[in-house]
Parts: C-alpha cells; sequence; structure tokens
C-alpha cells in the first residue's frame, strides 16, 4: 500500500515552513547551494578513490519526438564540404566547420538546471525578489543562472529506487516519497547530508530507452511534495533525478509542479532536470557504493533562467 | 628581442611530426584527451587543498560589442510579468519563465572547447577522417564534441605569461613562445606533463576589459606555431588561453591559423577558446600556486563541433 | 482507367528537351517570369472587376502537427504585459511589441516560392549556373529570390482538378495528368497561356482541413511529370499548387522530384509551394470564372533560395 | 522658416480627437485598412497603364551594420556543395539547398508592415483591446497581421519631399509637415483620398546609400505628428515611408514616438516602415506621375505583430 501523500494544505503550508528566505542575506540569490562551502567541496574530492569519470547528461539531439516535439536546433554555417573542390565558395578562408545551436532548454529532454527566476509564487521568486524582475525584455534581472557561475562541486549521492523497491521503474503518475529515500540510505549505506547533491533515479529514462518515447500526456513520476520537508531538513545543495521533477498528472490544484513551485520560490533548491542517470546507476551498483564526487557547471548565461549542462561524476 | 619563429616550411612538417593519427586506434574520435587516464584524474583530484572553486568562463552576453558583432541571443518564451494580474493569457498554467538560447559559440567570444571536427587540412580532419563526413546536412557525423562527453577532469597548468615578462598583457599579434611557458615552469615551480590541461595567460581579456573591445581587425596575440612541438613533447591532453588561440595577423600564408590547424587535425588536440583567466590568475598569484584541479564537461551536443563550457578550477 | 505516365527514360529527356538556358541570356538568374511582360502585366490587371482581393496563403503557424515536426518559431521580445504596473522592466521606452520569427519555408507547410537556387542537376542549376555557387557559408550566390524583386503580377488561372473530376479531392500518390488541366481548360472556358501564373488545386489541403494532418511518408498528390511537357508549351511562368509540388511516394527512382528538379534547374520554373486555394476556388465557382490577376511579392531575401508569400488575387 | 509644430498637449488630444475606435464594430481588428472598399481596389487597379512593377522594399541583408547592429540570419541548412562528389552526407536524398531564415522585422532596417497589436497607450491598443492580449507567451491575440491576411491593393501616392522642397534629403532630427504634404499635392497633381496608401519620400534612405550608415543614436526624419490629423481627415489606408516613420530625437517627453503611438493606437493605421521608395520616386519623375495601384501581401504570421513585406507598385 503506497504512503499517503500530503494534503494540499499541508504542501501549502511547506512555503512558509520550508522557506530560506533571508537565511543567506537579503541580497542573496543563490539559495541552497550556500551549502557547499568549501569544506564540503573538499569532502566531495576526498570521496574520489579511482579518477573514473561519467557523465549524468543525455546527449542533446535535434530530431522532434513524441516527447520532445520541440527539440533543440543545429545549423552548420560552414561545414567540411566543398573544401577541396578548387572552386570553395566561402566567407572563410580556412577549412573549418561552424555550428548554430538554439534551444529552449526548459522542458523534459535537456540535462539542464534551473536558475532561482525559473518559477514564482505569490508574485515573487526566491528571497522574495518580485516576479516582474524576470522580465520579457531583459530576462531574470535577479537570481540568474549567473548566481551559480562558480559551479557546484560536492558529494553525490544516488537513490536508485527501483533498485531498492525491486522494480524496473517507476510508474506514470506515481511519487518517490521521502520513505524511499529512507530505504536507500538504509539498504546502501549512506546518509543525505548537508551540501549533497541529491540525485533520485526513477528509471523513466530507463523506461523511455525500452519502450520508446511517449506524449508527455502520459504523465511522470518524480519526486513526491512530500518529499520536501526531508530535502530542507538534511540541507541538500541541488536536487536531480532522470524526470522533469515534478509528478504529472498533478497531483495538487493549486500547486501543480510542488518540487518547482516550493524548491525553488521558497526554499531556492537548484534542480536538475533530466539527468541521464543510467550510466552513474550501473557504476554505483557495480562498486556498492553509491556517492560520489559530481561537477556541474552551469554556462554564465546572463539573464537566463537556467543552462544545459554536463555534470560529470568521479569514483 | 623576441625569439625567431618558425619558418613556414617547419610548420607545414609538424602536420606529419606531430600527428597522432592511429596513436590511439583507427576508429579513435577523441585524441589527446586520452592522456586523462583515470590516473591522470586521481593526481588532478588530489591537488585540492581548499574545496575552493573558480570559474574560467566568461559571462556570455547578448549585446553587439566591436569584437563581438554577431552575439548569441536570448530571447524569454515566457517571463514573470503580468502573472499577478488576474488575466495573465499565457500557454503555461504555472507562473513560470522560459529562455530560448541561440549561439555560434565558435569565434572570439564564447568560452568553449573545439572537437576535433572543427578544422581540415588537405580534405581530412584528425586520424584521416575525410571533411565531408562534417557536412552541411547532418553536421559532424565524425569526431563530434559527444566523444568528450565524459568531461575532462585533470590537471589544470597556468601559464601566466604577462606576470613572467613582467607586462600588463602582450600586444597584439605577437606570440607566446615555448621559451615563455618554460620561464614559467622556472618562476613558478611546475613542469608540464602528460594529461595536463594547459592555460596559457596573455593578459589579452584583461587589456579588452580595461581598454574596452576594439574590432577584431585589430589583431590577438595567442601561442605561437613553435609551441606545438612543446604540446606534443610534454602530451599536454587539452590547451586553452584567453584569445581565439591563433596569432593574427596570421604569420604563415599557407598554415594561418596553426594553433587549430595543427593541432586539432594532426594532433587531436582540444582546445580552450576565449577562457576567463582573470579570476585564476589572481587566485594562483595569491597561493603561489599555478597548478590546481579543472573539470570541464562539454555538452554532448549530437554531431556538433565544440561545446559552450565553465570550466571549474579547484584549489 | 487513369492515364499512362512518361518512362523514366522519358522524364530523363525532359531536362534537354524542356530547357531554357540561354533563352533570356547567358547571365539570366530569373528563367520563365521573363515571360510576364509589361504587356501581360496590364492583361492580368484588366482582367479585375469587382475589385474583390482573395489570399491564396496558409497561415504561418508555431504548433508541430503530423506534416509539419519543425514549424517555424515565433518569440516575443517584448510584450503588452506589465506596460500598466508601474515597474516595468524592459529595454525599451514605449509600450511596444515586438516579435521574432524564424523558419525553414521550403518544406509543406509554409505558402512560399522557390528561387531557381532551390534545386541541382547534374551539379547545376538554371542556365548552367554551378551547384557550389549556392555555398554553405554564402547562401544563393547566384539565382537567389532577389532575382524575383520586382514581384510576379499576372494572370492566374486555376485548374480546380476535384472539380473536373468531380471528386472531393485527389488520393496521395497520384498525380494531376497533363489531361486534367485540358478538361478544366474545356470546362471552364479559359485557355493556359504564356505568362501565366498556373495555379493546380488538388484538394489535397481540404483533405487536411477535414481529416486532419497526416505524416508526410502518408505520401502527396501533385501534378505528375508528364504536365511538364506542357507547362513549357504554354510558357507558364509560375506554377503553384496546394501541395509540395511533386507526387510522392516517388514515381522515378533516378528524378524522385521531376515537377522541381525539371522545372527548376531545366526551364527556369518558379514554383509556388503549399499554397491556399480553397478561397480562391470558392471564389471562381461562385463567379463560374477562373481567371483573376494575381499578385506576389517575394520578400528580396539576400542569397536565399526562396521566400514566404501571400499571392493576392483579385477578381 | 520651419512651421511650428503641435504642442504635447495637442498630441495628447489626437489620442481622441482623431480615434477610429468602434467605426467599423467593436470587434474590428483591421482599422484603416477598412477603407479599402472594392470600389478603391477597383480604382487602383484602374490607374494601370504600362503593366511595370517596381518593388518598394529593401534588399534583407545579414551583415550588422552601423544602423542595424543584430539583422535578420540566414543559415543553410543544405547547399549545393558536395553532390557532384559521390559521398555526400545528407539527409536528402535530392541534391537541393534549404534555408532559415529569422529575423526580428520591427526596427529601422527590414521594410515590413506593423499590425495594430504593435504599440499600446494606456494599457490599450486599437479598438480598446487590452495590452495583455498581447502576450508574451502567446503573441498578438488580437489585432495579429493576419487581420490583413486579405492584402492591400490601393492606390498608392507618393509625396516626394525633396522633390517638392528641392533638397537632397531632409536633416535627421526634422519632421516632414502637413505643409509638405499639400506642397507635393500642388506641385504634383493629386490628391491624397479615402482609402490611398500614402508614401512619405524624405530621402534619409538616399542619403544612406550616399553617405554609408549611421548609428541610430543620430536620429530620424520621418512624418511630424502634426501630420496626423491631415492622415484622419484624408482618410488614408496605410501610411508608409522611407523611415522608421517617427522623428528622432523624440519631439515630445510624454509621446515620443507619436506616428505609432497615435496612428496604430487611436486610429488604427496600418503602418509601412523601412520602405525603398528610391525606385519608385524615379518612376514617378520620369512620368510626372504620382500615383500608381500597389499592392501588399502581408504574409499572415499567427499572432504576430506585424510582417516584412514587399510592396509591389504597378505603373
Amino acid at each position: 500500500m503506497p504512503a499517503p501523500i500530503p494534503t494540499e494544505a499541508e504542501v501549502l503550508g511547506y512555503f512558509d515552513k520550508l522557506s530560506n528566505w533571508g537565511r543567506w542575506g537579503a541580497d542573496d540569490e543563490l539559495g541552497t547551494p550556500n551549502l557547499i562551502t568549501p569544506e564540503k567541496t573538499q569532502r566531495a574530492v576526498s570521496l574520489v578513490r579511482e579518477g573514473v569519470t561519467v557523465s549524468l547528461a543525455r546527449e542533446i539531439r535535434w530530431e522532434p519526438t513524441a516527447d520532445v516535439p520541440s527539440p533543440p536546433v543545429h545549423f552548420m554555417l560552414e561545414s567540411g564540404e566543398g573544401w577541396a573542390s578548387g572552386d570553395k565558395v566561402s566567407a572563410r578562408p580556412n577549412a573549418a566547420a561552424i555550428d548554430y545551436i538554439g534551444m529552449v532548454f526548459h522542458g523534459v529532454s535537456v540535462t539542464h538546471v534551473d536558475s532561482l527566476a525559473h518559477f514564482f509564487w505569490n508574485g515573487k521568486t526566491y528571497n522574495g525578489k518580485p516576479a516582474h524582475l524576470v522580465s520579457t525584455s531583459l530576462g531574470a534581472t535577479v537570481c540568474s543562472v549567473v548566481a551559480g557561475k562558480g559551479g557546484f562541486i560536492s558529494r553525490g549521492v544516488l537513490v536508485d529506487v527501483p533498485l531498492v523497491r525491486g522494480v524496473d521503474w517507476l510508474e506514470r503518475g506515481e511519487g518517490v516519497m521521502p520513505e524511499d529515500i529512507l530505504a536507500a540510505e538504509e539498504r546502501c549505506g549512506f546518509r543525505v547530508q548537508e551540501g549533497d547533491i541529491l540525485l533520485i533515479r526513477t528509471g523513466q529514462l530507463r523506461r523511455r530507452s525500452v519502450e520508446g518515447p511517449v506524449d508527455r500526456s502520459a504523465g511522470s513520476t518524480a519526486c513526491q511534495a512530500a518529499c520536501l520537508p526531508l530535502f530542507h531538513e538534511r540541507g541538500i545543495a541541488v536536487m536531480g533525478s532522470d524526470t522533469g521533477n515534478d509528478v504529472s498528472p498533478a497531483q495538487y490544484a493549486k500547486v501543480p509542479q510542488p518540487i518547482h513551485q516550493v524548491g525553488i520560490t521558497a526554499m531556492g533548491l537548484w534542480i536538475l532536470d533530466n539527468a541521464n542517470l543510467e550510466d552513474i546507476a550501473e557504476g554505483c551498483r557495480q562498486r556498492s557504493r553509491w556517492e560520489f564526487m559530481l561537477s556541474i557547471g552551469p554556462l554564465p548565461l546572463h539573464n537566463t533562467t537556467g543552462s544545459p549542462v554536463n555534470p560529470i561524476a568521479v569514483f
């Protein structure tokens, strides 16, 4: 029998109860990554035993799919063709290839982090910053991803929910509960601590590779809102998963995306969407070790509400 | 008196002399980052003493400037405006902001790595791959940046040329010589070794912040072609600088961009263009220590000839 | 019983037989629209009786559909939101809305004309211009759409094939035959003449509005290759239809898109793809009159192989 | 001595005095082009004597210039290169070239029309439509350019101000006054009438071709606000010029762009920006005739606040 989920009133209460507004100063635009102190980074580095790296990014591809109807675009402004022909027509003097890339990285495809300008609640985002400061014309004049320019190098901890539950993957519409995280701690021998980058594997990306992409209306698993108090209590700096990070269909009419809505606006939590956790999960299982150094370097995109990233884990 | 530069014949000879074709197998598309073995990564990690991170990326900005007439673009598909008005018109149910970013990352502005599909010589790129495999329609069907998906975590070594020479910055058109690198080794107490990420600071970005941007026709400093044999001999995995990484005006009619042309196509060298080396240089000077762990996670962009990156150094 | 279609050898023979190379000079980049002389324009204008205009363009929309997985894009750089709020954050001093539009107009969605740089045959396009002059870096340095900058105002003639055949629409994979055009002339009382803009309605767009979009792999009706000699004999200046203008699945292995391949490269024929012929067909039926003045103003897009257009008919 | 310009209070009064709100119904989104009745189109057509066409569009180019730092973009998704090589790598089976075009057509470069969703005054646009209906997410859900899909074919009348004043061009910052229009009527023998497309040549584009582009901060000539009552009184349907259509530096603090602000929001006037009036002016002078048929076919861009156009005049 699944654990009962919090009531909508309880989730609405999280906005106050889990708030980090003012915690790191009235002007702070960084939020929970403040918990990644140099000590935490040093601790993460000290976990490395082998020097083996694993990427947590999905390949960024250009074809529309059932779940990603409007993918990023890639155009070649110059290619390798024709240079040997003797009659090459080019603005460029030397044989080189040049690309244009364009993307809406938010959504359910590109591995990316959300900055604290991505969501709003009651007209504000994290630390009480007014929503209108994230403007159509100028973008995120507060809480842009540039706040995370220094990068996040901390301990990554993988909660492999299918491993703990003994299933292939969670069902769409089903939520990861705090009990899953506690069970993983028990089963895998770690404890989520302050400054950690908490990675939740649901197996949904594995399912996609087996069954193929499906329309977003089919729904999604993700962490249930009930996880938010645990995130807060343990002081995680960044949370990520192999999903878009909110259960759908929505479970609460007034708070349809609680992980993003509470996490970003109240807690100042940076969220890593659409990570590829298959390779790291395999690496963890092989080593019976679910912690590792993790390095995330968000692109310092001026006034932007997030960034595509390639998080690199090191065993 | 400046050191004499190699003759054009000598530089043309580098294509054979410094070639790594076949060194890591006929199918290799990765090149010199093969030298970043797990041992090298482990060695880099072991350098960390403080857990202090420093970004080596320039902020990605949207305004045309004298040196970047066609900068990246940033559009908001939804912003924070209007949500509180009661009559918001949006395709989205929840108050969130969404961005589009688009860019030609190659050039002299965005901090980025080049994959081995970026340049060609005699109709081929690294490892003899034919140039036409980097096609207008499909992009880099070989040697794309996805080859570097696993990330580069290795020792970063900073050669601070202005520090060694006792100047503010190098002049445009002037090259960094291997003697500068050797002098830095002497002065700063390190030795460039196999698997290193070699960073060459010329001060050109510092000059830009002092004097403002100038048209690209004004020229650029960078490593002179004479550095290539040293790069090869020492076995560096990645080289980067605070420039576009070739001296201009060009010093050789037949090989106008030797660092890119020899480095990429013959050596399989990954190049980091337009890094911000100001903060790391300051950090090194403060610590009298010019080596550190460096983490680079190129975005795994399908069939693309490079990627914007935010390299993170850790002291 | 359907009329037999030409053999592949016959269609291959069209490249010579229907060639207009040299007809309007060795440097000509305009092709068949040369046949729209001032006299022809004057004749077209003299057809106008009522001053009633009808658009032949499909609305350009932004949603992916089964037949158009990668539609044009539309972003607002500034909108009407927030101006009344008193705390508007904008780069713009005045309340205004600004758009970005982007599109690959070629394909089966946007109503557009092809310039003579759009297709190649044996390494050449119209008038023997080498294909490499349409380069990745610079675009159509010959035969760009700018050749048609002066616009095409001529007599439009509508061949309403479903009307003549007594069907709702033609089947996908089925071709319009020259006999259909001759039957329309007989039935509707006109004769296609030199300088005309010939519009072929297949009903395929009507079918889309009734049955919804289907994947392109389902095929398409269009003019069969057999129409090409008739186009040439009558001297039409532009041909258009409510399709992408080639039968699919392809009927000839070596010439899979004969209307485009022969029409553009040999004849210098401008092709109007994806026109909306529903309103004009209704207007013609109401008036029992299938000729009208037609005005097409291609955008003078530098070095571009075509342009989206809104052709305006006037009764 | 230049004519005195209206006071700011007078210009502010235009919003009421020249209002067409409700004139064509409470739901009207078209505005003054309602005045182009079939009779007016028929009248325009009847002016044609020779069948000679003249384009009023500027070529759309891709290079940044002093006055256009962020021009439209053009990428080739496939080109003519490499098809003859025998080893072409392409997603496309046939030799063809494909383009992407992208642009912010508003501004001072692209010849385009503004729809009535482009500007706002006191939180509303034409016919009292609330500004928030032109939203960041969905664009112009009212008053989009699709309202003009039927095209504008009416009488074009050219007021050649430099001809009338006997100068090469007007100075930047200087306005065209209603007296200039009246003088042109007198000098050139026409009278601006209801439904006309009024074209005002200032010579500014001619100056650009002689002197080269200058930064926008240098200012612009255009129609002075004093012309608005005349536009209203005569019932012009569309007004255009060889400028961005507002004098700059602004002459009124509260109404810095009166032609756009009053014209669009109060009058429902469609404005044609950045027309190329050099060829048509030459054609008019040659014929001593300053009226002609003019055909404008705005692209029916869903929810968009205007469209690039190629207006075609016919003598």
